[in-house]
């Protein structure tokens, strides 16, 4: 049976809905699946006529033959009237909210398979009145385990601690929570490809605090933490000098760097694998991927959007999907 | 004039010998200058006879014509007997030393106009109860305005603060000592070409802080710092994303980014330039520069070592050298 992946349409004023009509019409792109897209007909049937693509989606109650491919809509109620491209406003953020918590409704009721996001705007929920800043936001306080982790072919990373300011986040490397945080990622990945990754950790402080001349963390912390993960048999190794782990981990496709903070993860990730990247969520009931990108105002409506991104995280949507079930 | 270019040996045991004959045999990619080597013959010989490479290098009271090229070897008395490849040892530690302290008398005295350190190890130089932690240590501690950058085609970034743990790091973003750094690394940059660099200043936390809710250092120090720079004629803006900002100013020739931390400025300088890499001081009375790599016993003696970052930084050393006197 072909897996069904659920795709939100995101703010209708970014670049999520072309980036996602690009991305289907591109069929030889993505792999064969029935996928459902939480959205509006009005901003799909926009998008489709500025960019002059015939594609075939159906209303979900309408869509046919079960064993073959298929694009189908969910369509979701919205206060809008016509769709205005470019910047933040108060209807894209509650029409943006629908899509995702609809879709979130039937993952949750495994009606899906997997879930992949297009980019929503912070500023919009705020103008419509919301209290999370983000997918990630909404999605850790139902789970508040979940892992937000940055997966392409080049690099791999998974992030310790994400939208915490920098002070904050130093207090949270702990050797109870380090260890915590290392069982719970080898479990997820585990579920995809038992025994297949490592995992390198990355120091917190220059050089890995060279033996505490330059920091006590690593050998107080970070290594100890590491070396009970390892008792119960996880592949991790480290801490290693964070400007070298990196680089190590380069192009190696089963290893996976585990980043102390935000952006000792993502200034790497975002510099080598911007165009193919995806941010993926672990440690949720389903499986969610999104592209790296935002809603890209400034070039919203333009039709210039690259579709890269969300074809990969379709694509890696779909292969994890089908390992696990 | 041809500029004169000192150039250290570096560790005995170490892949410092090895990647400068290199650099001296392809006499093509160096720019034309008098380059005198600190060092000793003993290592020198041996380094040529392993590399079987055949070259002119005369003792420096013995150098002649002052109007061609010339390599020549500024002899400093050590303890070597043989030279001990692949680890770390007392003789070693004390050779160095005496060839960076040389070097260094001259460079003062204005005897050369730039200085290149081929790598030291900080073990040998441990072994040999010397107290600095390499060559960074070393200058800082006679020219504690010494600023620590990373140069290199394609990036080119200034550490404000380095071998510090972390946390430390963080207690040390305050607006009056960001406001002086910029100011001198502005300095530094304007007796070699006034006018051309833009500097961009990574922020601390992620996404900058986001207008306060991810931490309050950019909005309370590092904006208020930036504002006062620009007042005094620096083109410098920020505090941007630190997970965008090194993508942002990716071969852009004229921009430099501002890192707040160590790993903030290596990580991403050593995915994308680490061949070609330069390491320079800033903030010395003389020029000085230095390859990226390390002393890299494990290939010490092997005859495989790549000269490239070590040629990079000769030419640096040169250009750097030629606009200033």
């Amino acid at each position: 049976m072909l897996p069904k992946i659920g795709i939100t349409l995101g703010d209708p004023g970014g670049i999520g809905p072309e980036v996602i009509v690009k991305a289907f019409s591109s069929l030889n792109s993505l792999p064969e699946a029935h996928y459902i897209l939480f959205g509006s007909s009005l901003v799909v049937e926009q998008e489709k006529q500025a960019l002059k693509i015939d594609l075939d989606i159906r209303p979900l109650e309408r869509a046919g033959d079960k064993s073959s491919p298929s694009f189908s809509l969910f369509e979701i109620e919205t206060p809008l009237k016509i769709v205005k491209k470019g910047a933040a406003c108060k209807e894209n953020g509650i029409s943006s909210f629908s899509f995702l918590n609809e879709a979130f409704k039937e993952a949750r009721k495994g009606k899906i398979q997997a879930l992949v996001t297009a980019p929503i705007s912070k500023h919009s929920w705020k103008l419509a009145g919301l209290k999370w800043k983000g997918h990630t936001d909404f999605l850790s306080q139902i789970y508040p385990q979940a892992i937000m982790a940055f997966w392409s072919d080049r690099m791999k990373t998974a992030l310790f601690s994400h939208h915490l300011p920098l002070k904050e986040a130093l207090k949270k490397v702990k050797k109870e929570k380090l260890k915590d945080f290392f069982l719970r990622l080898h479990h997820c990945l585990e579920k995809f490809q038992p025994g297949k990754f490592h995992f390198l950790v990355a120091g917190l402080n220059p050089h890995a605090g060279e033996n505490g001349l330059l920091g006590s963390e690593e050998e107080k912390k970070i290594a100890p933490a590491i070396k009970e993960a390892q008792k119960q048999g996880m592949r991790i190794s480290g801490p290693f000098p964070p400007d070298v782990v990196f680089r190590q981990a380069l192009n190696c496709a089963e290893t996976m760097v585990i980043a102390l903070y935000h952006d000792q993860g993502l200034i790497p990730f975002k510099l080598e694998a911007f165009e193919k990247g995806v941010n993926l969520t672990l440690g949720l009931p389903f499986i969610r991927t999104s592209p790296c990108h935002g809603t890209a105002f400034d070039i919203a409506g333009k039709g210039i959007a690259d579709a890269q991104s969300m074809i990969e995280a379709i694509k890696l949507a779909y292969k994890l999907s089908q390992r696990l079930f």
